[in-house]
């Protein structure tokens, strides 16, 4: 059911800092930063081979990346994997008792959908599944 | 620098439940588990894409990934990016000023070298740099 890891979430406080470093360490072609205004986040994002590392910023403390910063600190938020079908991939979950954050597929960016697992299911890991529009499968 | 994700690791307090949630809900096709006295866990890993997850349980108590999940709980514990050479990145971010867990390559699973990036530096986030062996470029 999992094509590959479309991305990794990194909660940082400092988006500009966290991206320079990894500029200047690692050559991460970083993205300009984008507000997601539902999700209260800035991301930006750089490519490692097939998958992506999202960096991602509150713009409110109240949204979850920034209580998840309050409570844990800068680190790893969440992965990504790509699956061909959402609708049908939640409905099994669903049946099989998978315990889901969002039981209908959202609107992510760049007109994917996507969905997240709750991580006590996952063993504590917030797991998000997206599907890429059909013109757009990569 | 960063060729591909190579893997993610995740700790776990049971391995076989995990292996299960994996194999039951998403299909996949977990290996047998390995120990791996050194770093004091027994490991599995399945595939997904070009990149695999590493199921992580300590065999004792004191080691890491035992300290980390008495502190954290289940969930993401590193993050391992394959390099095409180890040593010459190593260099390249002692020289500026990285702060690394390993400042020469240890041997890892599989006749890979590896070594840690100190989360400190990487905003947060365990960093592993692999290099795969000569004749085994994947």
């Amino acid at each position: 059911m999992l094509k590959k890891i479309y991305h990794l979430g990194y909660a940082v406080h400092d988006i500009t800092a966290a991206t320079r470093f990894y500029e200047e360490h690692f050559g991460a072609r970083v993205g300009e930063p984008e507000e997601v205004e539902e999700q209260g986040i800035v991301a930006t994002m750089f490519a490692v081979g097939e998958s992506k590392i999202e960096l991602l910023k509150p713009t409110r403390p109240d949204s979850p990346v920034g209580k998840f910063l309050e409570k844990r600190g800068e680190g790893f938020h969440h992965v990504a994997f790509q699956v061909d079908d959402l609708e049908a991939a939640l409905k099994e979950l669903k049946e099989s008792g998978v315990d889901l954050i969002d039981e209908e597929p959202r609107v992510g960016a760049g007109g994917t959908r996507m969905a997240f697992v709750h991580p006590r299911d996952a063993h504590g890991v917030l797991t998000e599944l997206v599907e890429l529009p059909k013109d757009r499968e990569r």
